[in-house]
């Protein structure tokens, strides 16, 4: 399959659907349209599946690391070696991302989409490596178009399969120090938007450092000149491996009619690229919450997505996705445990 | 034990603890603060309950419930016979406070404190009736300052008795067709705002009802004069019983150093007496949601309240307070659960 293909698969939501979905929670008893975004939501999750009468579906969250070779140009509050470090710790569920998804009852799966590290078996793995992380975006593309071809494929094929096995909600997820800047690179160059306005200061750099984090992304658009009309141009010259893996995540959910639930800017950066190659991408995708980084509030404006929450998190690893998947979850549940009118014997409206 | 001495049982939340869970929070494996109002939550948590080591909570909602004599002067969408369906609604589990409450894993306890009906025995129904329903505060007083006082008392009584069975986590959850109409009348006498800025459409009156519901409220206002100072005469005056409930179940939760979880509107027109009670009670008081209903966004203005979701939601019954409790468990897994820097062998910020 190629990622033309999987674009090809993905189809317009059919809104009568929605409609039916609708009909259905307005005879729940609550006042028509109380319970608000879950109503939204579960009919969103009507829509996209197809399901009118959906279960509780199974979760899981991919949480792609990779590394960044932009980290040379001293962009991050955090020493390189941490990718790796963090991958471990999420093996062993000590990381945020893990205690969320617990919490939230969906499972988080890990690739080694391209961390500069040589893992040897580590249990749970998922072994996906493209390359040991990118090229300094600063001096030379990221990577070739051919590699961000091959990330943007393992998340189809990680999605693909996800769906194979009866996974029906999908949420994003990523590691990887360095990563805010590729992030605001692919924002600015998919929005038309300022670098200065979409650069935010990642995991705790100062404001002298978001300055210079600034004139390196400037530098590196002025150099490559990514085209926006031509998303994965954009991912080759300067993205991140982990990014990719997310846009292909999103395409093949997508493709196969699974909601996408979002973390923060770095899936805000990959949504841009995959709605760029498939428009109708964008239908399939809730976004969980508004983070602290600024780019991101650029982006949900961008793609026309308003998030479920709004808590000041930054870290990523999918912890806003969990969030967003647990209240998806919600709204399936009272769209179908809910008593109707007139099942609970309950007077209407006069 | 009176109201008094519930409210001088009340102490000042410990500082120091909060700064130690913020110090623990700050060695677990992630950028400092990254996760935002989840640290908020459970430094919250530890800081009012005083445990530094906190097991997640057992939780529970209380939804009262009671009529309103106001509902003669068509103030409501909905007939008066719906509280006591709805009642029953709840007992059989097919509410939407019910979904939500076994999706967050807490328990609803349905508090009849004065529907204007007589329930034979049915399983599970708090039997804690003041009064049939308050008289038609357009009228007269909604009900005596002993009546008042005894449905707050019911709350403190409901509130001791389950921290006494181990229950760590409480929200606040209400029935009763009519009941927005003496929140905006609380809402206005407590803090002096126009009743035309706190009145909003309840469970869906038209522009026309919402302006007759103004006047209504207007005219009670100037009829019964409550005393701002005096919280207890304008709970008597133009409040409600299952407010009133509410508000002892505030007092109650704090002097036993719980937390409890508001939901929207009414569970904040009652948080406004229970804090003009006891302003030290406010320390305690988490608010799950920012509710629709126009009134809720002054009443949590006044009392310094962020609410932790924006979701268009405007069913009461405890329906937000359940995702809100479902946060706040989410943010103590995060405070207990996380690995430290140390012990995931993670490098710190450079």
């Amino acid at each position: 399959m190629s990622i033309e293909e999987v674009c090809r698969r993905i189809q317009p939501l059919e809104t009568s659907l929605q409609v039916k979905a609708q009909a259905r929670l307005d005879r729940l008893t609550k006042p028509v349209g109380s319970l608000g975004r879950l109503e939204e939501l579960a009919a969103a999750y009507v829509a996209i599946t197809g399901e009118l009468k959906p279960h509780v579906p199974r979760g899981v969250v991919f949480t792609f690391a990779a590394d960044h070779g932009v980290t040379l140009e001293a962009v991050s509050a955090y020493p390189r070696e941490v990718t790796p470090q963090m991958v471990l710790n999420f093996l062993r569920g000590g990381a945020g991302v893990n205690v969320l998804a617990r919490h939230a009852g969906v499972d988080v799966r890990v690739v080694d989409i391209g961390v500069d590290y040589e893992f040897d078996t580590v249990p749970g793995l998922l072994h996906r490596k493209v390359m040991k992380g990118t090229r300094n975006l600063a001096v030379e593309p990221a990577m070739t178009r051919d590699q961000a071809e091959q990330a943007v494929m393992v998340g189809v094929e990680l999605a693909t399969e996800a769906v194979r096995e009866g996974i029906g909600l999908i949420g994003t997820g990523e590691m990887g120090i360095g990563n805010t800047t590729p992030s605001a690179a692919i924002t600015a160059a998919m929005t038309g938007r300022s670098v200065e306005d979409v650069t935010g200061r990642g995991t705790g750099i100062d404001e002298a450092g978001r300055r210079h984090k600034v004139s390196v992304i400037e530098r590196a658009i002025e150099l490559h000149r990514p085209n926006p009309t031509d998303p994965l141009d954009v991912l080759t010259k300067v993205g991140g491996l982990e990014i990719g893996g997310l846009v292909g995540l999103m395409l093949g959910a997508a493709a196969a009619r699974i909601p996408v639930v979002l973390d923060g800017f770095i899936a805000g950066a990959a949504a841009l690229i995959a709605v760029g190659l498939q428009p109708l991408c964008r239908e399939y995708l809730m976004a969980s919450h508004r983070s602290v980084e600024r780019g991101h509030r650029v982006i949900l404006d961008h793609l026309g997505l308003n998030p479920l929450l709004d808590l000041d998190l930054r870290l990523g690893e999918g912890t806003g996705a969990c969030l967003g998947m647990d209240l998806v979850c919600a709204a399936i549940k009272i769209y179908t445990e809910m008593a109707t009118f007139d099942e609970a014997g309950v007077s209407e409206k006069s």
